[in-house]
């Protein structure tokens, strides 16, 4: 048993937090493993519950623990990295990290568009649009939320079968000749309602990113998308020069 | 007084939604003015309370309104865009949108190093790092709480007053002899505790988005970041291609 050091200049609930981490990185607590309670941290490295508290705030904050009310406090599964520096698209990022991703479509119908989906894919306010809601998971998880709002003139050969045999840009390319070649996305946080978290098998008032994305095809938007991806389990990284 | 419509396909809240967000735009309601209350809603348009709260919810989801206990609920300011395509600076980016940057330096320690810190700057554990802690603002406001970490024995020649004078990069670059050049970044959404509530103004579990940083000079790693972002006033932006 590692010993905490009351002389080091290292306050006692980071020196906690690292032999916690510690034990985690190194697999002696593996994934979903129940870790033990306050009380038992209190004991085992003789500290006050204030400093084990103060320890698994930094280890949930920084997603290395999860808690389940009433059933105590676990290892989480490391938080799964999609790289954004490039035009990616999430099946692809999936698969680069050996997870198997997978859609369950919500929802495909034709729609009105209002004026704000008007404006951003140039088209008349009533315009028809194809709504395409789905539900993305990885290794049978879900993990984002998306709703993909394409001009429906552009897309009438694509079929539901189509979407679910293939990814969505496939689907464009081959379909409808079109090829999505550029996109601008927004990333900002927020907090997801009950709708959101029961989909996502989550819980409401829990952080999530919302992700807005606008593709185009050689300068045409061609689709305008809205995700919400669960926090405790994603995060975006970016190479900057 | 625009009217609802019963008999259109499109939802009657998203109406009332897009009505407001004219309102918005157009500049009839300005930031921080105090919008009409869920009851004078109902009534200016004829709609049942349900619809009212769903319109509102979809406004204040997307940033357009704010609500503060008990004195109502107002029109937001814009969020501000940050560019993360290149590596940036938190000033330049401001100056950019015509903001001015400020920073008011909250810790500037030499501290020794974690185990964490001391694998992600290639340190041996205990040796010393500067920690150097700010609340950045634009226009006055806060922003973000950042600390960043550097090896010390790399920024001996760095004073206090240099980064308040100038950027820390400048003073890198200008003190030390050290140019910035790249950086990995990730993002990730998280709810702010109280400490980062009261210091950015705002308030404790409200979205925020958590940024950590490696800047690199050549390779070599010579920074640690550690951002919180508040999430009802930034939003990040990226161009893929």
């Amino acid at each position: 048993m590692e010993r905490l050091d009351e002389k080091s200049p290292i306050a006692l609930y980071i020196q906690l937090r690292n032999i916690l981490i510690d034990k985690i990185k190194s697999g002696q607590w593996k994934v979903n493993d129940k870790i033990p309670t306050e009380r038992e941290l209190c004991d085992m490295y003789n500290v006050s519950r204030a400093t084990v508290r103060l320890a698994l705030q930094e280890l949930e904050r920084d997603g290395y623990i999860y808690r389940k009310q009433g059933r105590g406090t676990f290892v989480a599964p490391p938080k799964i990295e999609q790289n954004i520096t490039h035009f990616y698209s999430f099946s692809e990022e999936m698969k680069k990290r050996g997870l198997v991703p997978s859609s369950k479509i919500l929802g495909f119908e034709v729609i009105k568009s209002d004026k704000k989906l008007a404006d951003i894919l140039n088209l008349k306010e009533g315009d028809e649009v194809l709504s395409l809601k789905r539900l993305r998971l990885a290794n049978g998880e879900p993990i984002m939320l998306e709703t993909s709002y394409l001009p429906y003139n552009m897309c009438r050969d694509m079929t539901r079968e189509d979407v679910e045999k293939m990814s969505l840009y496939e689907a464009l390319r081959t379909k409808c000749g079109i090829i999505p070649n550029s996109a601008d996305e927004t990333f900002e946080p927020v907090l997801t309602n009950s709708y959101e978290a029961e989909v996502l098998n989550y819980e409401a008032g829990k952080p999530a990113l919302l992700l807005e994305r606008i593709t185009y095809s050689f300068g045409t938007p061609i689709e305008y998308n809205k995700g919400i991806v669960r926090g405790d389990r994603c995060k975006y990284r970016v190479s900057l020069k």
